[in-house]
C-alpha cells in the first residue's frame, strides 16, 4: 500500500494525518501536543473511534516527528511505504507562492522567512529536516499557507511606508491560513454549484488566530493579516488593527524593546489583553457578570462586521457568500450571529435557527445559515487544511500539480451529490 | 461692533477669521504660512476680494498672532472690540471633550496632550497665551477635534491590546478632524431635510490629513483615526492602516529608534513613501506615465472604499448619506468617482455628471452627486470648521452652550431654503 503523510506543525504542536495514496481516505491521524515541554504526549485516532496514547518526553518537532514513526509501527504501517509527505508552511514569503518539491534551495527560502514567522517556520523546518531523515522514500513537498494570498493585486499587498521598507526589507501583506481558505473557498463554490472562477466570497477563519479573505473570481484579493499574523481581526492573543504610532508610544513609556513589545502584541493583546480570557468559550460564558469579557466580545465582533463590510465594498457588494470556519467558526453560533445580524439591508438574511443547529462538534461539517431568499449566502464550512496538503503532495508526485490553483482538479471541490 | 475671531493654529499655519458676532457675517479672514522659516508671510483676504499681504519674520505662533493684531488695526478694527476668541485644539484627550472656556486648568489639561499630538497642540498652546496678551477683554474658548468623537462606544473606541495601555497610559482611539466632520453631518441632515439626530452618516474628510467617520442617528459612532493621526486613510504623508509588527520589525531592520521610525510613519509614508508626490493632485497628473504613482492612487481609494464599507457594515447598512469633504473631497472629481463607482450592488448610484461638476474652487459649495433614486446619497459639502468655532464661541459667551452638540441650535444646520 502507498501511503501520503501530511504534517502541520504548530508552535509547539504537531499534526499528522496519514492517507491512503489510492482512495485518499484516512487510515490514522493524531497530535502531539506540549512539545518542548516535559509533559509533552501524542494522541492517535483511528477511523473507528479507537485511540492510543503516548506520553514522551518530545523537546523539539524533530523528536516528535520520531515519535511518530513509533506510533506508526505500532500500529502496523510500514513507514517505507510512505511516498509522499506534506509539509504545510506557514511562510514562505515572496519567493516560494506554490507548493513544491523540498530542496536545499526550499529549505534555505524557508529559512530566510524565519525571522517574520519565528514561531511557524523553524518548526516546520525541524519537522522537514527529520522527515527527510526517517521517510527516505518519501517525496517531500512544501504547501505554502501564502501560496493562496499571492494573487492580491500589488496595491492591495503593499503598504503606504517609504518603498525601501518593501523594495529592501520585503514588508507587504503576506496573507496566513491560505490553505483553509483554498480549502473552504472550493467547498463554497461545490455548495453554491458554481464554478470556483465565478465566485466572490468573503471566507471568515475564526480559530484562535483569526483572518478573512476577500475572493474575486476564485482568486485571493485581500485578507485581513499582513506582514505578521497580528493585524487584522481581533484574536485570543493577538490585538489585530492598531495604530502603530500608539505601539511606539508604549514602547517609549514604558522603556520596551522592539522585542519586548513584539511579545506583547503577540502573546498579550487581543481578547486576553482585554479580558484575562483568549478563548472565545471563555469570554462567552463570562459576558454577563464580566464587563470586561463584554467588551473583549463586542472588540472581536466588530472587527469582523467591519472587514466583512470592507470586503464587500472591496468585491463592488457583489458577494455570492460568506463562509465561517475553523474552531470558531465552525463551532461557535453566538459569535456567527452577532457577527451577521442585521445586515439584511446588506443582503444578508440570517436564518437564526439554522446558524443555532450547525456545529462543527455536533457532526456539521456544512451548513447553509442564510433564509432562502438572501442575496447573500452564508455557509458554516469545516476546514481540511489535510485535504490540500495530501492532493498538492500527490500532485507533485504524478506531476500533475498547476500552481494555479483554479486548473487543479482538486476531489474536495466537487459537488457532493448525496448532500 | 462685537467681534469674535476665529483661531486654527497648524503646525506652521495660523488661519483666522473675524466675524461680526451679531450678524456671524465674515468681516475679514487670514492665513499666516510658514510660521518658524524666514520667508514667512501673512495674506488677509476681506469679502469685496480686496487682500493685503505682509512679509514678515514669525518665529512661532505667537508671534504670528501679534503680526494677525496688526493687520486687524491697518484695517480699522479696534480689536478691543473682540469679544470672544475660538480657538481649535486637535487633541483634548479624554479629559476635555467639549467646548469650553480656557483657564489655567484646560492649558494644563491640553499641555498633558501635547506628546500625543505634537505638531498641533503646542502651536494652539502658543496661540493660546498669545491671544491671553492682546485681546484681554474677550473670553477665549477652545473648540476640540475630538469633541465630535466622545460619543463613541467602550469596545470601539478601545484597542485589544494590554489593559494597562488604556487604564494606565491612555491608549485609546481619539479621533481627529471632529470639527469638521461634526459640520457637514449637521448639513448633511439639513440636505436630507431631517433632524440630525434621525441620521446614519459616513464623512469623509479628504485633506492632506483624512479620515472617515461613521455617525449613528447625529453622533460618532466610530472614526478612522485612532490614537494618533497617522491611522486609517492613505494620506499625503501618513500610511494609515500598517501592521504595527511590520514597523517594528523595520525598527530592528534599519536600527531606528521609536522616535526617528514615528518621524518615518508620519512625514515619509502615506502617497510620498510610495511615489515621491504627497498632493493627490500631483499623484494624478502623473498616474499615466508613472506606475508608482498609479499604485499610490489605488492604494489610496481601496482604504477609502474599504472604510466605507467597514462603516455601512457598522451602521446594519442603513445609511442615509455618504459626504465628501475637505480639499480633495471637495475637488478632487476623479477620486470621489474612484471611491463610489461600482457600489450601486450596495445602494450608491453615483451619478458621474454630477460628481464632475461639483468642485468646490469652481464656486460649488454643496451638492448631491448621486441619481435621484439612489438608497444611499452622497453629498459634496464644502467644511467650515470656522463657523462651528464662532458658533460655540457665542453660546459659551451667551451661556447657551450645551456639550451633546444633537442639542445645539447650531444657525449654519438650519436648511437653506433658497437651495
Amino acid at each position: 500500500m502507498d501511503y501520503v503523510l501530511s504534517l502541520n506543525c504548530g508552535s509547539s504542536s504537531l499534526k499528522y494525518k496519514l492517507f491512503d495514496a489510492d482512495t485518499k481516505q484516512v487510515v490514522l491521524s493524531g497530535l502531539a501536543e506540549k512539545i518542548g515541554l516535559p509533559d509533552s504526549f501524542i494522541t492517535q485516532k483511528y477511523p473507528d473511534g479507537k485511540r492510543s496514547e503516548l506520553m514522551v518526553v518530545m523537546r523539539n518537532h524533530g523528536e516528535a516527528l520520531n515519535q511518530v514513526m513509533g506510533m506508526l509501527h505500532q500500529a502496523s504501517i510500514d513507514t517505507n511505504e510512505i511516498k509522499g509527505v506534506g509539509h504545510r508552511v506557514v511562510l514562505g514569503g515572496d519567493k516560494l507562492v506554490s507548493s513544491c518539491k523540498i530542496t536545499d534551495d526550499v529549505i534555505d527560502k524557508i529559512r530566510e522567512f524565519s525571522p517574520i514567522a519565528p514561531l511557524h517556520n523553524p518548526p516546520a523546518l525541524s519537522g522537514i529536516n527529520t522527515a527527510f531523515q526517517v521517510m527516505p522514500n518519501a517525496v517531500q513537498v512544501a504547501v505554502f499557507d501564502n501560496a493562496f494570498h499571492q494573487t492580491m493585486p500589488e496595491h492591495v499587498f503593499r503598504y503606504a511606508v517609504p518603498d525601501a521598507w518593501y523594495s529592501q526589507l520585503k514588508v507587504r501583506k503576506y496573507g496566513y491560513h491560505g490553505t483553509s481558505h483554498l480549502y473552504v473557498s472550493k467547498r463554497a463554490a461545490a455548495l453554491l454549484g458554481k464554478d470556483a472562477s465565478e465566485c466572490n466570497l468573503i471566507t471568515v477563519h475564526l480559530g484562535s488566530g483569526a483572518s478573512v479573505a476577500a475572493i474575486k473570481n476564485g482568486k485571493c484579493f485581500d485578507t485581513s493579516m499582513g506582514f505578521t499574523p497580528i493585524t487584522g481581526l481581533v484574536m485570543g492573543t493577538r490585538p489585530g488593527n492598531v495604530d502603530a504610532s500608539a505601539v511606539l508610544y508604549v514602547m517609549q513609556k514604558l522603556g520596551l524593546s522592539a522585542n519586548e513589545i513584539t511579545t506583547h502584541l503577540n502573546k498579550e493583546s487581543g481578547m486576553l489583553g482585554m479580558c484575562k480570557f483568549s478563548d472565545l468559550r471563555d469570554v462567552e460564558e463570562n459576558m454577563e457578570t464580566n464587563d470586561k469579557c463584554r467588551l473583549a466580545l463586542d472588540k472581536t465582533v466588530l472587527s469582523v462586521r467591519q472587514t466583512i463590510g470592507a470586503y464587500m465594498a472591496t468585491l463592488d457588494g457583489k458577494v455570492d457568500a460568506i463562509v465561517f470556519t475553523a474552531g470558531g467558526g465552525e463551532n461557535d453560533t453566538y459569535i456567527r450571529e452577532r457577527c451577521l445580524e442585521n445586515l439584511d439591508a446588506m443582503g444578508i438574511k440570517l436564518d437564526k435557527a439554522k446558524n443555532a443547529s450547525a456545529i462543527g462538534r455536533k457532526g456539521t461539517t456544512e451548513a447553509e445559515l442564510t433564509t432562502p431568499d438572501s442575496p447573500i449566502k452564508v455557509f458554516m464550512i469545516a476546514t481540511n487544511e489535510e485535504l490540500v496538503l495530501l492532493e498538492d503532495t500527490l500532485a507533485i508526485m504524478n506531476g500533475t500539480y498547476n500552481p494555479d490553483h483554479l486548473k487543479m482538479n482538486y476531489s474536495f471541490a466537487k459537488m457532493n451529490k448525496s448532500r
